[in-house]
């Protein structure tokens, strides 16, 4: 499993020529990384009295960002699965006539969820996002700084998760699939950068660096 | 050490109120990330007879990554080493006079450590960034998103040691000290916008996402 490696060896094994873990993978712990970031920010808030004012509104937060990040810190491996997938499809048999059929359908089924995979890490992302803003101005405000480089893991996430499906819809031959998947994308894509931006703006103009 | 954490450990550690690792760890990491990435896209190419052509060009690349990975991941560590310090010359006694000048003292130069370490993050991941578009063009074209998301990590990465720098700049008293850092961050934040924005935008159009 990649989640129980060390950062050292996971690094080591990005490097290599090893076809896994790969971008996809990155960008969900991309995404992992924003979500505890966030969840820093609501325990250094939710700990301490002078902000109780607004615990209502984060302890809920707090909940929903745990389970996010299980669900990202899972789709590491996940991704990492579904790529292996698409490698074995490739390597089968393809002498006779239906040996060829067979791995073609193999190859077809593997991409479709090659890319079902970084859509899931894109939407877990997304609903991170839908949070983020809440954290970033109810927070401690002395951890802005975090909130905002949550926001850049976050949106660094997905778009490493957009091109991740976009690389997986090349090969695929189903049209009417790869038109949804690209509508897909493309409602990600600006939920994404617009969500994102308004964390990292309000975060910089919190800490004194000034919008280009 | 926080490189020989597992992910989960450094995610579970992150997400708590420890004062460490936070957003500056974060920036050092997304750094190794990217660079890793690259060197992946290198590790395929270089390894591959119908990429000869581009052998002499990428192989000094190679090299040159792989030390720029090992001084950001230890970036991780140093970063989180440089907050300590900040958190312990707060913590020193303030009863006498004497006691707050030396305080005072700890706390501006502890505060300068802090500064500096997400500098040195931010000049590491620039040169990382020199050398992306390289890989990027010239690199195993069946392994591009894979640098386009190096680029976005790189990014992330840039944007979270800035912001690093900008937080720990708020209680600096020194002001020649703290223009000539504003002087860089512009810098730096320019450099990396346009060098990692032309890396996922080269790779974005080669995988088939339009640019918005």
């Amino acid at each position: 499993m990649l989640r129980t490696k060390t950062i050292d060896d996971f690094l080591k094994t990005l490097a290599s020529d090893a076809p896994t873990p790969g971008g996809g993978s990155v960008a969900a712990l991309n995404g992992a990384l924003g979500c505890a970031l966030l969840e820093m920010v609501l325990d250094l808030t939710l700990g301490k009295e002078k902000f109780k004012e607004v615990w209502p509104d984060l302890e809920p937060i707090k909940t929903e960002l745990e389970g996010l990040r299980e669900e990202l810190a899972d789709s590491i491996d996940r991704d990492a699965k579904a790529y292996d997938t698409v490698t074995a499809a490739f390597k089968m048999p393809k002498g006779t006539p239906e040996e060829k059929t067979a791995r073609k359908e193999a190859i077809q089924t593997a991409l479709k969820t090659a890319a079902e995979t970084p859509k899931a890490t894109a939407r877990y992302i997304h609903q991170v996002l839908k949070l983020a803003g809440d954290v970033a101005e109810k927070g401690n405000p002395n951890v802005l700084s975090d909130a905002g480089v949550g926001a850049a893991c976050l949106l660094a996430g997905m778009e490493a998760a957009l091109m991740n499906i976009a690389i997986n819809l090349g090969g695929i031959k189903d049209e009417a699939y790869t038109h949804q998947m690209k509508i897909e994308i493309d409602f990600l894509a600006k939920e994404g950068e617009k969500l994102a931006s308004a964390v990292m703006a309000y975060a910089r103009k919190g800490i004194g660096l000034e919008e280009e």
